[in-house]
């Protein structure tokens, strides 16, 4: 079968001594430290993989590309990978996927051959101590398909059902389409901004107002999640063009050229303060990742008992001023992951119902045969979100 | 100037013993044990009230005739009030009201004559340990308007600034309309439904299920709230046609007939499961009064750590089976009152935001004049709010 | 090698047809109403348990009789077990049990032989939708150690290891004494009541007044985990003297006798009042099983905000008048179970710092081959804990 | 009557500019900007205060000092108070402070001559915004007793009786003692530290791990309530000798110098590691106000969940690193104030309970005449709590 590949040499920077686990496994905690000379390759002589026991064999039909696909192939004037996260090549990519059901383990209780499916990706253990006390998305064996094991930029992909969800309702509103797949791959980026607002965050009261700082893709649906939810005013920051007008789409009441703002001397501390007559915002998210422009406005924007909530993952420290925090009751919620606490299955419910439409989100679509000129196009960054489709 | 007035004599019932304290206020606890006789009257020679320096005098405009009014003004075969709960007769009826500022007392700092506000009508006292503590609702020497003080039907109706809201953002929506106020009048039931699901019932995640028994106003707005915030299928059971239709304006999904239910064989709890796929409903909303047809229902139908939330006031113990409940890992919430903790700024901003439209509650408008024919209609409980307009 | 077994005969009673699911599995929802003739036998050949790829073998140490474990014994006038929910037998009892890993199956990554362990003893799947949403307790394929499969009063026992806690810090503060293991046994019960508590009921703020109805073992276990979180004022409410007096070492600060309080025209509630100045209870229990008894009591002495925490199974339907609930802002948490959430790792740490005693509870200690002595003290009721001790 | 006052000219520094609200008041936002030459006096011609209609007169029996108090009277090189908070002078000092009460304003109802009470000092307004949203700690209009009026280092102090708390069972306790009100004056700072970790920090789960950084009073205090409301190990961090003995005293179960650790080389965040067998603390409050150095800290020793509080409030930005939080799904809450929420209340029941001993802190003991002494102890800062005692 076909996949997309990403090929490095382990070669780790000087200075970097490669720890016992990352020897006896192969996966890497700082990918930027070993992982050098990425090439993409599109193979078409891959085996259709085995299937364990309490696994499903996936068709898949989409397959989003992430900025972490991209940071993995990009690579620094040493040759090294961009992506400073834990990885284990080489593995097909992708981990926002979905499709059909294939064939299932002999252990596997809640899937049939045929069901629409897509997967959280995360492959939490189940048996540490974080996932049993409910934090899988703190997993001390964590293991990511498209990231440690292969993905799903291929043909097919193997998950462990635990993790996989079915598409039922989404399938039920928009039929057989190929739509619902897209609907499908996306669950995974929506679970990760619902998880940072709704779990980590702690939501908030319907009637808040809301202002987002990233107008990416966790940014996009951030925005979708939270006008869905209640939010009376929604603002948005984004240089970019398209990406302002994706998110008035997705659901933003105000949305604001942050490169414009500075032109005009306005803060968007002041813009927030002006939209929201002087309470400041309930709910803050850094999205952008550069946390430490953000930090400063949002200190001077925060409505009393703001939540702030960081999703961006920013390898620099961000300097916060606390006493105007201490003096609004704020606090920030660090966020990352997607899994467990009903997210997955709230996602999809809000797509079913129509609640949440990602559809405008999904700005190309390529085949697998597309490989190269569709990760040309990612690095542009330019799109929203592209999309592998097998149909 | 105007007012409507219920005019009762204080006759305790057989058995009851006024207490020190019904004697020294006149307030009494148990208003069906006390006040007989109840008169409606419309007075024309009510001199318009005087202002305290930390008051607010306000020309209403509209306001909305709530159940408590009517059980005020309806009795028992032996003549004795329905309404169980403390009121302080005689006064002027009337605590969903809205209007604009006619004088402000001389310690007032948050209101100008000319702003259009409405009222919270609790006027609690914000010096005994509840309120201290941030339970207003639970004030220990709470006062209501149109309960134990002078209330909205009237052409100027007197309130503590610190219980005011400011129209504002509802105004600035709606222009200089009479709607303005009529939103104004139903910022308080909306703000009932609102304490009830979000501060005393803790809120939901989006995407949740909701099933809401009992299509009157605290039913009807909480279906409002519940979808504008997310819940992804809201299922409402209510036997009058006209309140089914007007659920489904509101934000139901999906409305039921009790009647034609049982007459079909087929509990609620069975189309709750069905809807939801036999995942069971996320929140549960007890607003129809006979807790003891609906609790065995609800048992029935719960999702995994579901919220019951019990918005109706009812005299009769309620007979709940705790195992159903334990194994599913829920829990009820009890809710009366509407003050403190951001409920009426949420609501008028929600109303503000265009999400929250209450004015197809509205079925039937009235002047002052028409205080007779106001109350025989509500009588008939086929309205859902009826208002008092001053034009 | 020994264990307990108890014997029962399936023969429904007349009108209860066994489901599909039941015939095939032998697991039977309502033990009652199925299982008949209940013997219990001390076996002596029962050949050691196979060890499966993610489970430990324990060599049991301690092994707590727990009324689940009597009710399976006893018998109505018709022959029929006591206990009312699902079981499946012919199996060795026992449920709350300690001991050492004998045996660890080859795929499992986190013990070793020699640990000392503990077990949840109930066996989530991990897989299903409420295990994923982090709802062990709520398993849809649940099966229980000593319940639905041999359990800890045998010399050696099976459990999955993702349910194994190591007692590394009990062992720390207590040596290498029997004691460790009679801790660990009572780190599921004790479980139980933190897990109501502080997970389901959502715990309170130090400083609260706590009232607990009933002196059985979670009884005591909550009472000893209310005090020692913060409670300034613990009230327990229980009948038997020695109850009240263990009681009085596990933490209470008040123990009243209720049919003393009955006697004396005294009822809970006024007890309650009096206590806290009038202030009522903020954290309530329902340890009791009569709750129609509690109840009214309850609603009587409720502080603002109350938690009222339904711990005890009961087959009847509660009682419950909501107007004083919400009058006081109240809320009812059912609770049942003990998984997930921290709740047996906090229960350990908090043994191993000294801060719970549970050795007060333990008031008599038999060995296997007093299996029928044990049980028949366990009949009479008048022992809190009875331990099976190998030592 | 005696007092001590602290004058200071208003002489704002280049570049300061007076606000509206500042000349208009004399209360100014930010002290070390405008109050210079600070002088402290004992007057002994002060009138006894005034007593307003919903104010006590208040005989003052004991008044701390705090930081606050000094930082008043300490002045850096150009001559400005150290203080950069809100402050109206020329006033007396104090805000921790206890008595009896000796006269009781026309409105007051809760309060009789003779009680025994302490007051919340903030004066928040009860009608503004946030204060009706339940944040007194962000009143818009904030006065606070011994900041911009006159506090408690005086005969007799005035305090609206709506945040006065009557110390009824710490006298119960302690009997007539003079004791009862060293309690009574140390109510404030220990709900500082009570608000932080259990209203602002949404508390912690008992057997929790917490680690404290800071041995200044409200470190010391937070280490008491930490420790009685069921942290499992409670690990303070602070470089003076006293102190950790004194942290000892108050309920730490591991104190570290954190000199000493630089000097061996070892981190205080290996030694959380450490000390919680590699879990990480769930709990960590930042009270040295030096969170540039305890923030890198605080981030490589979370445990999954953890809670950072942060109390101290200091005028420079701190650098955070996300990435580590959001691995650990931690979180960091601003806490500042003591009011509201039920903090006083409990905080007096937790010391009427015997629970909460602040005894051990009061390190030296002051008449007012002594004042000066007193405030040259304080500047020296080897004292935990100097106390003025009227015996």
């Amino acid at each position: 079968m076909k996949g997309i590949f990403v090929y490095a040499d382990s070669i780790p920077k000087e200075g970097y001594k490669l720890k016992e686990y990352e020897k006896a496994t192969g996966k890497i905690y700082q990918s930027n430290m070993v992982w050098k000379n990425p090439r993409l390759e599109l193979r078409t002589d891959m085996p259709v993989p085995e299937v364990g026991d309490r696994d499903l064999l996936i068709q898949v039909k989409s397959c989003g590309i992430c900025g972490t696909d991209v940071h993995l192939i990009e690579h620094d004037d040493e040759g090294y990978v961009i992506y400073p996260w834990h990885a284990k090549l080489n593995i097909a990519l992708g981990h926002e996927l979905s499709g059909i059901v294939a064939q299932v383990g002999k252990d596997v209780r809640d899937f049939m051959v045929g069901d629409y499916v897509c997967t959280e990706e995360m492959i939490w253990c189940g048996e540490c101590i974080p996932c049993r006390n409910g934090f899988p998305n703190q997993c001390e064996r964590l293991e990511e398909i498209g990231i440690t094991v292969n993905g799903g930029m291929a043909e097919y992909c193997v998950s462990p059902a635990k993790i996989c969800w079915k598409l039922d309702s989404i399938r039920e509103r928009y039929g057989d389409t190929h739509d619902v797949f897209d609907f499908g791959a996306l669950v995974e980026p929506t679970s990760v901004a619902y998880n940072a607002i709704f779990e980590r965050g702690q939501g908030f009261r319907p009637g808040a107002y809301a202002a987002i700082f990233g107008g990416g893709p966790v940014g996009q649906l951030g925005t979708a999640l939270i006008k869905v939810s209640g939010a009376s005013k929604v603002i948005v920051f984004e240089p970019q063009e398209e990406r302002r007008k994706l998110a008035k789409v997705m659901g933003a009441d105000f949305v604001y050229d942050t490169n414009e703002l500075q032109k005009s001397g306005t803060s968007p501390a002041e813009v927030i303060m002006d939209v929201t007559h002087g309470r400041g915002a309930d709910v803050l998210m850094e999205a952008s990742g550069v946390g430490h422009v953000v930090f400063p406005e949002m200190t001077k924007s925060l409505g009393v008992n703001a939540h702030i909530i960081q999703t961006a993952m920013s390898g620099e420290p961000v300097p916060i001023l606390f006493p105007p925090m201490q003096g609004k009751a704020a606090q920030i919620f660090a966020a990352v992951g997607h899994s467990g606490n009903g997210t997955f299955e709230n996602v999809i419910r809000l797509m079913g119902a129509g609640m949440i439409d990602v559809r405008p989100l999904v700005s190309a679509t390529y085949s697998l045969d597309q490989a190269v000129e569709a990760f040309d196009a990612s690095k542009k960054r330019l799109d929203s979100v592209i999309m592998f489709q097998n149909k």
